[in-house]
């Protein structure tokens, strides 16, 4: 049985001229010989507008409730969409992730799937021709209805589409593919054919809103071919793929922007055993997430230590850190600072050339912008800069390693 | 474990301010120590809108994908309640019909019940102190959402009652309870304190809205106590019971006019064999529900028969009977009439004392009503008259019967 998995977000069914140019997809899929999975999220505006409706009855809704009730925006949008299904005579039925069954943990709000029931779904792809699954939506161990929380349809498909063993995952979107840069800042931005999970990881970690990371880490382990597209129009998105030879000359796939970074520097730190616990552990504990950590060489006894974190912790941030100063940390001076963006370039091509973070040092170098910090992996090099020149170092280091030129990165798949 | 059943209507949960009432009188079950298992219907004119995009969508929407969509209602309010509940301190949690699970059988928009899983529920009544429960809605066999069909939550509430030996099934509505006759046409009709289940399904089947017929049979079936009465008061309404010695004096309980009548004579219709079947066959087949029924006395091998169906069933009826005119019946005459209505006087005592129906009979020709037919059962009796003497009809017989006046029916439930 060759299966298509197709995803396709809010603002693709939002309205039934919408959802009819979703048929089409899927016609086009059954014309293929496919059998059809489709997976939709809730039409537009509808889970905002069920939010809502949640904190309109509640100072702090119930997590399991609000997901009983905001779970209800991909049961519209499927059955509506099977409906269209079946007044054009395609055998369809849509299945709730309770139905399926796909089970979760009971995060609610947040939850992450544990399995995926396959019998249950080849037994109903034995009897029709699509089925419209429910995206965002599982079941708890308890029984009770969970949402897999922002983006959670990506996460459904991919999953669907591993437990299947699907020949493709297409995510429908709003772009087109993923571009090697915002477009908005460098108008030479050029769609990538193909973009491997780990550099995709490192895109969206960056703040790349195509497709919701956690999707990708599982396409990543459960090796999916996945396709990002355009609901739009017929021209071929971006590949996520593995790695692979055809891939090795390319150096870079990619500049990320990342404006969501707020530094924190602690001056005269005491430089002894379990300080930096004392600090990140009251921030792993109240849910901080900390991005890039440097530490200077220690001087007389003390030392400093930068860090950064999402703008919206700083605050909760610097209360905690305040907070750890009687442990012996009455010297320490705190200073913070909200103007500063991380710029990234990623590409796996770095993990056997030399010389990408000198040149991305030696760019920036040359027009003036300082670098504040740096992290590198074996795939990225980041460097936290002043905000103001957030654009101007997208636009050199994509220019410096001729992003905007066509490469050879293998044919787009179709 | 004493379980007291409340059931809402959609009115009586249409926004917060409702809500917080209900919120009161589910705290007073808890104060009286009950576990309360609360019943809600979708908040007022969610289905409806559910039902509106639906049609939006498709010309014929396909019964399930509908029941999936239309269920997203109840799932709704439950979860707004249970938030409030939650936000009180109180222990609760929503239940969905899948989660019960409430298993019907597969008749999409008017299931019906088939079994309630008793283990499950007693299971999560030791865990809560409250379960809100989606009325309206089950599983079907193939594990799809099915939904009973308007009124359907009144069904619930009662098989639910049943299911958990419950003490007393409320059901809350926006009336305060039964009465002798609409309050809209006798001014002075009474409220009941207790009717009969056999009263219940005459005063419910004869137009009178209160409770959905099926509830009524139910609760008729498995002898639950039902109190119908006012959310928004705190007065007692009037119990649903078995019939018991006290009521034996009690002659007559109520009035009730269907005005949803139409009459169809068939004149010259010959009289043999098969000719009965040749034209309630077709119209059963057509799903026309047959009312009352008459046939006059044969004459030179013909005869006139006259029967009654809802209005808005008259022309497919009268279709239907032209077509059966081939077989053997050329010369009959077909002619109807909608200007009818039918009253009925209602009462368990009947059964054990005569004359009410000549009574009857009596009243109606001293108001010169001419009666156009009639049709009776154990505790009812039913004249079919031109619709423009229906009030007239009901007040006199109202009158006739002493309704008006208080009479002795027992205490009622608190």
């Amino acid at each position: 049985m060759r299966i298509l998995v197709q995803k396709f977000g809010g603002t693709s069914v939002k309205d039934l001229a919408c959802m009819k140019q979703v048929l089409e997809k899927v016609k086009k899929g059954l014309h293929e010989g496919f059998k059809m999975v489709v997976i939709l999220s809730a039409r537009a505006g509808d889970t905002n507008r069920l939010l809502a409706l949640c904190n309109e009855y509640s100072p702090n809704p119930d997590a399991a409730e609000c997901d009983s009730l905001v779970s209800t925006g991909e049961q519209v949008s499927t059955a509506l969409f099977t409906m269209l299904l079946k007044d054009d005579g395609i055998k369809a039925r849509s299945v709730l992730g309770f139905q399926v069954p796909i089970t979760t943990n009971d995060a609610y709000g947040k939850a992450r799937i544990s399995s995926i029931d396959k019998t249950q779904l080849h037994r109903l792809l034995a009897e029709y021709e699509v089925l419209v699954i429910a995206g965002f939506q599982g079941i708890s161990p308890s029984g009770r209805i969970s949402t897999l929380g922002r983006g959670g349809s990506d996460t459904s498909a991919v999953a669907l589409a591993a437990a299947l063993d699907a020949f493709r995952c297409d995510i429908y979107t709003d772009v087109d593919g993923v571009y090697t840069t915002d477009p908005n800042i460098a108008s030479n931005a050029r769609k990538l054919n193909r973009i491997t999970y780990d550099e995709m990881l490192e895109m969206a970690s960056m703040g790349s809103k195509v497709l919701e990371i956690r999707s990708v880490e599982f396409a990543k382990k459960y090796k999916v071919p996945v396709h990002v597209r355009s609901t739009f129009s017929d021209a071929p998105g971006t590949m996520l793929i593995q790695e692979d030879k055809k891939m090795e000359h390319v150096l870079v796939s990619g500049i990320a922007l990342d404006r969501d970074q707020a530094r924190i520097t602690l001056r005269n730190c005491p430089d002894k055993p379990g300080v930096s616990a004392g600090i990140f552990g009251p921030l792993s504990e109240a849910n901080v997430t900390v991005d890039m950590i440097v530490q200077n060489p220690s001087r007389d006894g003390v030392t400093d230590m930068t860090f950064t974190v999402a703008r919206k912790e700083l605050k909760k941030a610097l209360s905690i850190v305040e907070s750890t100063k009687p442990n012996g940390m009455n010297g320490m001076e705190v200073m913070h600072d909200s103007n500063v963006c991380k710029v990234s370039v990623i590409g796996v091509g770095m993990r056997n050339h030399a010389g990408v973070a000198a040149k991305a040092f030696d760019v920036l170098f040359h027009e003036n912008i300082n670098i504040l910090m740096i992290s590198t992996s074996e795939i990225k090099i980041s460097c936290l800069i002043e905000e103001k020149y957030a654009e101007l170092a997208v636009r050199t280091l994509h220019d410096a390693f001729n992003l905007g030129e066509e490469q050879f990165e293998g044919e787009p798949e179709k």
